[in-house]
């Protein structure tokens, strides 16, 4: 008795595992890619699943493969979409660039659970992927499964950070600080006004992706091989993406043009460049918060973050701003993704882009970090995140730059006399005001001054 | 006599050029940042004296400075729009984050050139600058640089060029030849489709650029030193932003958060991201055109491309496919600058980003190259593409992958074996179907042997 | 009964799996990071093993830990250093940018394991983390894991792929082809040199990543807290590091200075600059090998990769060239892994770069990347090549650059008019060099036109 | 009479301005590639000139041409190298992607020049470019510009910042100060410690950027066409490059291989790569220079960077740290020109890599940038920074982290106890010691205490 049966393809035979559901393709695939032990992302498999079932359904009723069939099929293949086998899904992410051995993994297992379910031969290229070609297929299946990712995970955790960090802008409204640009003392603002920033960043951030999504919503299906849509019965590509759109609650619909959708995946470097975006916009905000919680006595200590865990092996009592750290990370991964995906996208030659697999990693993976990060983010740091009131208004009332409002009085000039004579001589800007003799020569009355002073009136006028 | 005049500033005197019309500070910051050689691009001036000569009118109206004073502002600002004087703003593009120091430079020259025409002291901070900050001016200056370009520059070469290939798509709509996938043969399709495919590419790419400029339309200005638009009057943004509108005739409008505005530049990001893609676009249109063109006898041959100029400084009669290549170099740029952008971008705090210049010279770099080599490939290499119709279908014809609509009669492994023994025996797929005898055996009849092995079909099943 | 333990570190309690050997800091950071669903290299785990064996060693022989917790910990590290406990290390690689949850997580389970040897309590910070710090036991593990991926993997696969392409160099010698620049036919060469100059590619390859491992060497152990070497006794850095280098037999040293060991991640940078070098001369070399197998029929055709898969769901007996893809896309990969260690190498600031888990994430990734890909290259692809020796004489005899030995007989010019009589009336060089009187004339005898056109002696000059 | 002048090349008349030196080939590139504005740098001009000059020179001994032609040719060329003639290069650096159109500006200048000086005809091709091709000549031009550049003006920039730094660290040796890992306060460094590490960086950054001139020094030129060299006397290589040693005083040496040396631009990518290394180093740099300045009320206020120029336009007497901050947008754009070099890179095609010219451009900009900013950023800033040295000193005892060498009496949990009521309380951590009864149970005795918690000796413990 041996661990191992014999399955054929067109090319030979091949020995698979006796408990694998693949066949000969799949096998083939995993002994001549032994490369980053990384398989497609379950919602990739899924996905695959997912456009097989409605494919079957549609080969049914349009009369390509027995009704029956199509109905075992269909059946097998939601078990796919449902993440059911991906253990059977076991060829590494580099492969061939246009993913037809997991295409072909995915015919092979829906062939033999289908069979299972049948009791006679289905065929993994006659039956399962009859209508399709690995070429319109697998790039469909990266579409469907960004969007699904985007829609049902992304901007909801991006939603839920922009309402996170609204709260705070309202929370810290009249919370009067020191303004900073070029990291130099400038006029106040309030921390309010900063978190309104941060909120204004992530949903903007959610415009942005949501109309990458406009391009994403194209899919090849139907294409087949080249684009022409060849052994393809009529209707297919229409009746099948309908089908799609139903399942999923997502507009997709068929290529505006199928060799643009085939030949190229600008539409997915769209995307990634739209997600590169967000990673900015975290990592400017994780570097403020960062900055604003450092310390707690040599650093601006201006807000405290949530303590999480320890942040020290060495040094006791220690605590870090993990989260903002980890937000900071993925922003460099996201961005390290897209020039990935970039370098891809730009790699298509003729009716197909064979860089696939990699775009499809890289995609699917910026989307679940920026995702699960934002969420986290929101929960676990912004959330919590606490002002120290005193400190962020006795920064406000020390910094030279509430000298500004004097411009319109004396001038630009006098008045960096006055802001640098104020930082020289350790005097308050009022006092130098008045010892340089503007309120006695009138130049304004003390009320004035005391108005053009006030921190919190400058957040505001 | 000397060649220098001494002007001074809040930090002291200066010796500056005679001729010169700038002064002080814009001194200092030559002799500060001898850097790159590189000074700002022309939309970038133009833009900073447009947004000057509006915040002048809108001061005047105000009542911030007098009315004269205003107008003989204004007017030498719109000289400086007019790009009139871009050879008195020498300052290096690499200086200080802000761009304090352009903007510095802009306020002088045309403090000196108002002073001219106004026959009294013009003060660059306090009358041209007034109600303005760097911190607003300078990228609000960046936005209508790169919005005013798009719109009037790079969209109308990319609409330009998606029209050029679209006039090939229609010419080349008959012409039938060999799909190519991973570079083999494969089904066949029209060179039309092909071009179509790429007019889909750019006109998806003039959605793509368009979109983006929706965030890029917000503009900083009214928001001066940190985004509180402190020492700005009420109701200056929304005057001047309406005086931009009017003056660009493109949608303009004040930031929704200026915070966002001036702490980020994540709409630049954005734009970059873009036009990136539009760059990843071009890559796949040029090596496409380069592979079709190339030979003309060790090559594909399957198009010509026009001659331009002699190809080669020793092998004679050579002739290259030169405006692909410099289209290949600008997409190489532009994705090159798009990195450049990013890592600005994401360098940002608290109240200001200060990568500012690098930011401007990038985006307006991108829009530059994207916008004159879309008219090139558009006027001197798509345009002229001729087509070798026989070698084209030649190709389709002997092409293995024919064989695919025979799986609905014989099965994907049945054709497996045909097509490796006609390639194995050099014979046709027709030869070796009747010699496997399925004509005999009436699996199929000539016919439909005859219909099935139409190349120009199979291009629109 | 529960499944829960309960564990305390600094902060309190925590509920702990029954069976898991982590405790509470590692507990807390699974918690806190469910991010991305990856977690350390192996590699990565394996060095932070080997470090906290040698540590402890040290610390035994330095009399900072009794001797019998000493051996008893050394040898718990050992078993993690040969990476049986991995399933103990459940934390995302998304955590706090120090790495300090991941070095806790090998402090604790390392005192599980050493408790159960030695029947006494073993504290994971005061002696398994004795006389280290996460700041600089983590980064010695990024340097350790990568030198010995690149000594022990990356550099005996380069070194195979450039004997296999060195053999076919060899073996293809004598295989004279059209040259081709700008894709178009120039002067022939050889296809062994060819070869040979992709064997140069990777032999200097083999050199850029030798030489970029010099710095990498340099190993933060020691350092501490933050390059001081706080809490460590005098010669523990010496001793361990001299251990690290016994251990592996790879020339570690002690990091010539430690706060720019720590600050700065420079030298991975470094070498993730040096894969990528790889990636593109891999890219260059695979694109290369893909064009000369394209066809059968509408392709170059020149060679013959080895066949390994059907190549198409849908396209009978279509086979593709697998391998020099999967090697694009894991160049696609080198390139944005190198951009995310950029971006989080430039993120350091002061004491400690805190995107440390990300550098090490990508560094390493990258690392088997190309290692896996090279031999696979090499073995299932460079080593099966056959050339199609007649047409690649045919492309080479009719190129017209051969007239280019002819510019010393008849100048440039005249030269250039040759060539294009020669394509425009498809003729061969010799025969319009002759109807054009060139041999009547005496400007060169038949036997110079010969040996002129002779494409074997072009290779060789 | 006509402004212009007809000229011909083979491929018929142009007509080109009458002033100008260049000839037919040149105009039609002008014509060509109207692109980006930008012309070639002046050093790569340089280059071109001083490689025609010596060839010029071996053409003449080896009785390629005429003795006295080949002197003119020389001479003319020398001053072509000596940046005499730049205005008569006009053509754009996006162009033929072999640089072919600037390599015969440099062939018609030349002839041009030399002709004045013969008095008869000189022929672009058959004179100037004898025993050259650009395929040879124009990579070869970029690596003679980019190793000079490096040699005389990159490397001794650094060296000086190094110097400037390494000063600090000497002036900066007893200040101490608070560390900061994740920015919270960690255990104490000295300010000369931080220094020391930046010019570690700039000290291993000069090593980065030697080493890669190793295969920077190769030279492809005696490949001519497609690396075989065809139309090259013998000996021609080896003879020009000891030439151009010679002239240069850099150890030039013969590529190892043409092939290599022509199909692909490695060497370029490997010296971009650490080019972004230095980038990434001195943004660190920057970076904590910028934050220890920032202040001077509200920031960390611990260093003082020399004041340049006024800081803002509004803000009156605000100085802003502008040296660091250009030097990370000279990061910024170093990093960006790296990714365009790469995918310029990776983009090379059998015999030649046709993106020559892109390349050229980024990386001698690179070079420049960051010469020019490593020179500004030591001498206008390193030089003059001045410390606070009691502000210092009061962070570096007021950080709870001082805690640390409490471990070895205490334990770790018990120390970060202590930590947190010194925090929570306000009270030092000596206090917190006695008080919680320490000394008093006799497990460290007050003078131990003092040892421990003496903030200078944790720097050199």
């Amino acid at each position: 008795m041996s661990e191992f049966r014999i399955e054929h393809d067109s090319m030979g035979e091949v020995r698979v595992p006796v408990g694998a559901k693949w066949r000969a393709q799949t096998q083939r695939a995993v002994e001549n890619f032994p490369i980053s032990g990384r398989r497609l992302e379950p919602s990739h498999i899924a996905a695959l699943g997912l456009i097989k079932a409605v494919a079957a359904e549609v080969n049914g009723e349009l009369g390509v493969i027995e009704k029956d069939m199509a109905e075992a099929i269909a059946q097998a293949a939601a078990d796919v979409a449902e993440n059911e086998h991906d253990v059977h899904f076991p060829i590494d992410v580099f492969q061939t660039g246009s993913g037809t051995s997991s295409n072909m993994n995915a015919n092979e297992v829906i062939a033999t659970l289908a069979e299972e379910r049948l009791g006679r031969p289905v065929h993994p290229n006659d039956h399962v992927n009859a209508s399709q070609s690995s070429n319109d297929v697998f790039p469909t299946a990266i579409h469907v499964a960004a969007a699904t990712e985007v829609t049902y995970h992304l901007l909801p955790s991006l939603d839920h950070l922009a309402e996170a960090l609204r709260m705070k802008a309202i929370e810290f409204d009249g919370v009067v600080k020191s303004g900073r640009t070029h990291l130099m003392d400038a006029t106040p603002v309030t921390l309010g006004q900063e978190f309104g920033g941060y909120a204004a960043q992530i949903e903007h951030g959610v415009v942005r992706v949501t109309t990458a999504l406009a391009h994403v919503l194209e899919l090849p299906l139907g294409g087949t091989a080249v684009g022409t849509g060849i052994n393809t019965p009529q209707g297919f590509a229409r009746e099948a993406v309908g089908r799609l759109r139903e399942a999923t609650s997502i507009q997709f619909r068929e290529a505006v043009d199928h060799f643009e959708a085939q030949g190229a995946q600008d539409s997915i470097v769209e995307l990634s460049g739209q997600l590169k975006v967000v990673a900015v916009s975290l990592n400017k905000i994780a570097n403020d918060l960062r900055w604003m919680g450092s310390g707690p006595r040599a650093g601006l200590a201006e807000i405290n973050l949530p303590d999480l865990q320890p942040g020290s092996s060495i040094m006791p009592g220690k605590v870090n701003p993990v989260i903002p750290e980890a937000t900071a990370m993925v922003a460099a991964q996201v961005i390290g993704n897209d020039a990935a995906i970039t370098f891809a996208g730009a790699s298509g030659t003729f009716e197909l882009n064979v860089q696939l697999p990699v775009i499809a990693r890289n995609i699917l993976e910026s989307i679940r970090l920026l995702a699960n990060v934002s969420r986290l983010l929101a929960d676990r740091c912004v959330a919590g995140i606490t002002a120290n009131i005193d400190r962020l208004r006795e920064y406000a009332e020390s910094s030279p730059s509430i000298v500004t409002p004097l411009n319109k009085y004396v001038g630009y000039e006098e008045a960096a006399k006055i802001a640098k004579q104020a930082l020289a001589e350790r005097k308050t800007i009022r006092q130098v005001v008045v010892e340089r003799g503007h309120v006695a020569a009138g130049t304004l009355t003390e009320a004035q001054l005391d108005a053009a002073l006030d921190v919190l009136s400058m957040t505001r006028p």
